[in-house]
């Protein structure tokens, strides 16, 4: 077994092989990456079948192993998101911004890729390659450390994707699995100061509050999302309806799912007992004093109820007094994911918009949209809920660092 | 005395004033800022007179003194540099892209300011005018921390700033100084997590590694300079030794001035002697084996001596086989801040500027110029020393952050 100093050291060797390389040659690696994905499917799916094995034995939830587990159409979308980044443009080189002095010398400002990033992260295993290939666009060496759940998996993926940066004449070394999975290797790459660039921690609260905690290497922090939906005094019941019903049912263990409603006391007799004769037992309501009454089988919200992220079907439910109260609840409650508010009033969504301090923030849409794919990046490194460097969907761009260049003829300042 | 903990929930309570400003409103708040400096420039002078004669009987050295002390040209300067930013660019409300998804709803991202901007310094009383104006202009309200040496001197410049946002009609709680100025306060701000946005500390290193180390909110790393200068063997001899000079000599108390010169061991012979007699004993030379052959009275380089900020009339030289060796010893030794390569070999050039992870780097061009100033910025923020969110000088569109606005008519994801 690899250490996880020693793959940093090899990384740290190697990475001016990708850093360095051409928008040709990146895009060449990437399609070989896909292809010897498809080849080495049986090697895949065999070593998943390991994981998956494992992973029942210990008794673990059924979203867990829907989560792990790899077919042969999952192989091949994998490989389809390796191609689709190959279309996109290449964010390294591009020159941000030039001037030239009244001295003569010129001051070029271009993107450079970060040089290596860290990825920490669970049991899905299409986060292994969408995140190797996204380095791999985006100029980047990369260290990769899974979930122990999904390690068998991982290492065949790599092993996959390393065959294709050999085929392509790129060093395979830019891109390694951490072959500890114990909490050790997690510690090593969050304090590997002055090697690792950039570290991104993917996954549940604590993974990613533990990381952001103790990390020594710069961090964005991703994913919590105590995302809110607020109708409004003014909405349109049938939106308000869908939109609400969409946020909480349609995939709640993510993080761009609703997780609190606020609605406004004008509109929540009418709105209320609409939404709970349509979530028909199917989410369990905990509300505030005003919204329970006008619920047939709410409970009563808990102290905690308004500041959890549920990832289930449980919406906390709160009434407003208007769209100032919301965007105040928000401001004190928010993780700064996502939010949406639902009205026709053009006053109050531009209220909304501007004064909700959060990543992504929807007027008569679903908070769902939140998501590289839907905001046209390709596949994503995760979604930040911070505001340094980058917010919301990261894909390529965010990737990306700068530095000047400044070329003259001997100027000095006097 | 207000305490540290009552301005910041002061400050979140008033920042949507600043958050939310129009540019004509910011633009209007500038230009009364600049107008009371120059008004109240009586208070100011005496304020600062105060700090001056308690600077001179603790018995500091005179560098510190030079940079504590105000006059009349020095006032005027700081509201020359604020109505400077008057001609810059709103940075806030850009719509940085905009897109339409097949579904129909639109996403935009715009450019918003972080919120509450915090800065903790030292002793530099123009550092206050320049962090608040930049602070106005792009819509952050800030919280200033400066050092107690210059505490009188800071609350007669923000009293008189806090008169121009009354007049121009903006709440002046936008802008406080901390009035407590001993460690405590500087941990206060470090650990304001969910108020201070983004925290910059900008001084000597061991204030700025105080605040990386333990500060729980984000944190912009500035300044500490370790810059190098490569003399390569196709250097011309004029430009290289013009360059040098420049970067040790002109002013060596500042960041970007150079610490380290390397020169390529086929040029040393030539370039070293004459160096020597135009620093004429002025710089001390602290040399590797090699160069140390080449003068008459340079001294041993110690083990520290490539890894130390001098900030002084010190030169640390080491002679290498070439530009690649230069490339490694720099990627070692930089704390990422400038380095320059003087040559008329064009592939030697490309070399270092691709190779060579610095945020400014410069072709036969002094180190000196890395400066926010100098870079068409206005004033400066501080100058990043770190890949993530901004590198080198920083001005006001790196103190902004962006969001994105999702607008639709009910769209939901399926």
């Amino acid at each position: 077994m690899t250490t996880t100093q020693a793959l940093l050291d090899s990384l740290l060797e190697h990475k001016s092989a990708i850093n360095l390389a051409t928008t040709g040659q990146k895009n060449q690696a990437l399609e070989a990456m896909a292809n010897q994905l498809e080849e080495q499917i049986d090697a895949i799916l065999a070593a998943n079948k390991l994981d998956m094995r494992a992973a029942k034995d210990s008794a673990i939830s059924s979203v867990m192993l829907e989560r792990l587990l790899l077919n042969e159409e999952r192989v091949k979308d994998m490989a389809a998101g390796i191609r689709a980044l190959i279309a996109l443009p290449d964010p390294i080189g591009l020159v941000l911004e030039e001037t030239t002095a009244a001295n003569g010398m010129k001051i070029s400002k271009r993107s450079i890729p970060f040089g290596l990033i860290g990825m920490i992260y669970e049991s899905r295993p299409n986060v292994t390659s969408d995140v190797a290939a996204l380095a791999i666009k985006s100029g980047n060496a990369v260290i990769l450390r899974g979930g122990k759940e999904a390690f068998h998996s991982a290492q065949a993926i790599v092993t996959a994707l390393k065959s294709g940066l050999s085929q392509a004449g790129i060093a395979p070394e830019v891109v390694e699995l951490v072959q500890d999975t114990s909490r050790t290797s997690a510690t090593e790459l969050m304090t590997a100061k002055g090697k690792i660039d950039l570290l991104v921690p993917r996954g549940g609260a604590g993974l990613i509050h533990a990381v952001v905690e103790n990390a020594t290497v710069p961090v964005i922090e991703t994913g919590t999302g105590i995302c809110h939906v607020y109708v409004d005094k003014d909405a349109d019941v049938a939106k308000a309806l869908s939109i609400v019903v969409n946020a909480k049912t349609s995939r709640p263990s993510v993080c761009n799912s609703a997780e609190v409603l606020l609605v406004h006391e004008d509109i929540a007799k009418t709105f209320l007992p609409i939404l709970e004769a349509h979530l028909a037992g199917q989410v369990e309501l905990r509300a505030d004093q005003p919204a329970l009454s006008l619920f047939e089988r709410a409970v009563p919200a808990g102290e905690d109820d308004f500041d959890t992220e549920f990832l289930d079907y449980i919406l906390a439910v709160k009434v407003v007094k208007g769209v100032e109260e919301a965007v105040a609840h928000i401001g004190q409650h928010s993780t700064g994911h996502s939010e949406a508010i639902v009205t026709e009033n053009d006053q109050a969504a531009h209220i909304f918009t501007q004064s909700v301090d959060s990543a992504a923030v929807y007027v008569n849409v679903s908070t769902r949209f939140t998501d590289g794919g839907q905001f046209g990046l390709g596949c994503e490194l995760g979604i930040s809920t911070q505001k340094m460097h980058a917010r919301g969907p990261m894909g390529l761009r965010e990737m990306t660092t700068y530095k000047y260049i400044i070329t003259g003829d001997g100027q000095i300042r006097i």
